[in-house]
């Protein structure tokens, strides 16, 4: 076999590890003889494909749909790799089904495109909608994402959630309540900098400033985000008029100086001498991934508190507390949207697990905390009702 | 639950069957901490992706894509039950993607789409193709599922089956080289009549000429098929130029006097005596599903070998004798396409099978026999060798 060249690679523990990919697909029932065959098969199946047929909210109770997720991408934006097309993302997807199966027990399949045209994405996954239950769109770039999401959201009855924009920033709210609540203070006391106004970094800005953040700005690649600034991109112009109060202009180290909280979803790094010019009690998180944009123990001579993406620091945002559980809720209740409310409920959920065990080194609960998910999954399917988005 | 109103369906053991659905993703791999998650999922996937990108193939080895197949339908000719769309037609897929698991060991997952434009089907398939290693298309109606056939073949790299086309074809190929063999014959020595011209009725018309067949005519609802025939569509004029070469006319009665062989892939019933006017060992091959246009207990009366489409009769003309072991044999050796030597190299190896146990209650082996997806892929991978449609 061709691999036989490249066997070597396996000596990498991770290599190994995908060897043959990372998902099956199995019977949930057990066939072994004729009869078991004309139920599940001819002529058994007729009889269910005719109820659905006649009364087509059965579905939901007859198929697999209401209980897997399509991972969608266009291998745009995988990782810290960037575009690499969708072959070369599938273990990403694959991995991403693998945790939605073992943190929320939904089933997810891998759907990697061969399209990066907007009008493309949103045609082809309207069109195999009938097949699932929900979207959870990934790894496509800015600012085509946000076309995608928006359309399919106008035009499905299924949920679609970009993990990479809501994901995060759900995770991030939680853990900016919690980090204020440790150092004494409310969201709304707080002045932020995000860097980066990718698919993540407009996000969390949006859900930061919609939950009541004190005042946010965000840098780009040639610097702060404000009204007025020149080829700002609709995405871009939008979260001008919403953020950036002062009006703040220049490099990031100008909306710094004096800031209580650094959110990093960028690259590139944050000098020493400008972290030190933070307020007191300073919130740093910052989460490049594998190198933070400030390394937490430059971020800890500080701050009050220090986050990451990693997980050998403490508080890891990891998007993986979020996508599982509110997908769990949202489909438990066959919700046909996840409302920015939802989100809001998500991250309030999130945030309150952590409850009286909180302190700087605890503001976000870990992944495997199995509280996790059903409080998430529980908040975000009584939103849903309560938004009025449910079929059941 | 809206599905309380209508639990008295369970009552039905096939309903009882599908609640939840057939199907369920499973890791292949096992998560059990941080250690693993950063293996499986980041930094460690992001190797892997790195790889893949710089070294294309890698793709077969590195992730599920070479042994998943898609069973991809638009819900137009599901079964008995005609065109009921892509959410009824469900369970039948994801019952095929079972059968795909249980069979051949491949992973398999069902694709019902919401669009029956023979333009948007090859698209949208086209355009998800990079996430799986075959696609199966099923229970999409004729004639639009010759073109989306032809054109996905053309278009991709992966092997395109529709087996309402082809399965049918490599068995009832199969069944009638024994058939023949059962009563002192050849195929070449046979003359044929097929009722009904849909994708199952042309499909195994072709290959029963391709293979060799003495003469075959076709019927569809207007009567047998001829060259000159007045509105005959693409496929059928195709078909009229190399089949019936007596140039019979009018009803399929016309044909069926002194014919040795019934094939029956339509529906409705063929009246005693019109079966009575038949060749004396007559092969009678009635394939409608429940009720076979010939019932078995009438054929035996005038023929020497019964076939049906039914399990609780001898001589079951399944395609679940094909298509696990024909994806099988291709996705072992990456074969880009499934050729037509590919497929009747399939029929060979299932006729070979039944070796010295031949009898006329014994044409073709049951869908359990376990050397069945074992003989039929080896057979199709060495073709697939010497057809040079290989990638490994």
């Amino acid at each position: 076999m061709t691999s036989d060249r490249y066997s070597h690679l396996d000596e990498d523990p991770a290599f190994a590890l995908h060897r043959g990919g990372k998902l099956e697909v199995h019977s949930s029932v057990e066939i072994t003889d004729h009869e078991g065959l004309a139920l599940a098969y001819t002529p058994g199946v007729a009889r269910v494909c005719s109820a659905i047929a006649e009364t087509p909210e059965l579905v939901d109770t007859y198929t697999w749909k209401s209980k897997v997720v399509a991972v969608v991408t266009d291998g745009t934006a995988v990782l810290g790799l960037g575009d690499i097309g969708p072959e070369a993302s599938l273990p990403v997807m694959e991995g991403k089904s693998l945790l939605f199966k073992q943190f929320s027990g939904l089933d997810s399949v891998p759907v990697a495109l061969a399209c990066t045209d907007v009008d493309q994405i949103v045609e082809t996954v309207a069109r195999m909608a009938p097949s699932f239950g929900g979207i959870n769109l990934e790894d496509i770039s800015a600012p085509r994402c946000f076309e995608v999401e928006r359309r399919l959201r106008e035009l499905l009855d299924i949920p679609v959630f970009h993990d990479d924009q809501h994901g995060t920033a759900i995770v991030a709210l939680a853990a900016m309540r919690n980090a204020a609540r440790v150092t004494g203070r409310e969201l709304g006391d707080l002045r932020a900098v995000v860097s980066g106004a990718g698919a993540s970094g407009l996000a969390v800005s949006r859900m930061l400033i919609q939950a009541g953040i004190g005042d946010l700005a965000v840098a780009d690649s040639k610097g702060l985000i404000y009204a007025g600034r020149d080829g700002l991109n609709e995405q871009k112009a939008e979260l001008a008029a919403i953020s950036n109060k002062a009006g703040l202009q220049g490099s990031i180290e100008t909306a710094l100086a004096g800031a209580d909280v650094f959110i990093g979803l960028s690259s590139g790094e944050v000098p020493e001498s400008v972290v030190a010019t933070m307020a007191k009690n300073a919130i740093i998180c910052a989460m490049a991934n594998p190198n933070p944009e400030v390394h937490p123990d430059v971020a800890r001579r500080y701050a009050a508190v220090v986050a990451t993406g990693r997980s050998d620091f403490p508080n890891q945002i990891n998007n993986v507390l979020a996508f599982p559980g509110v997908f769990r809720g949202a489909l438990d209740v066959r919700a046909t949207d996840i409302t920015e409310a939802m989100k809001l409920a998500a991250a309030n959920a999130l945030a309150d697990l952590v409850g009286d065990d909180l302190s700087p080194e605890y503001i976000i609960p870990s992944p495997f905390d199995p509280r996790v998910v059903p409080a998430v999954a529980k908040a975000v399917a009584e939103q849903a009702r309560k938004d009025g988005v449910v079929r059941l």
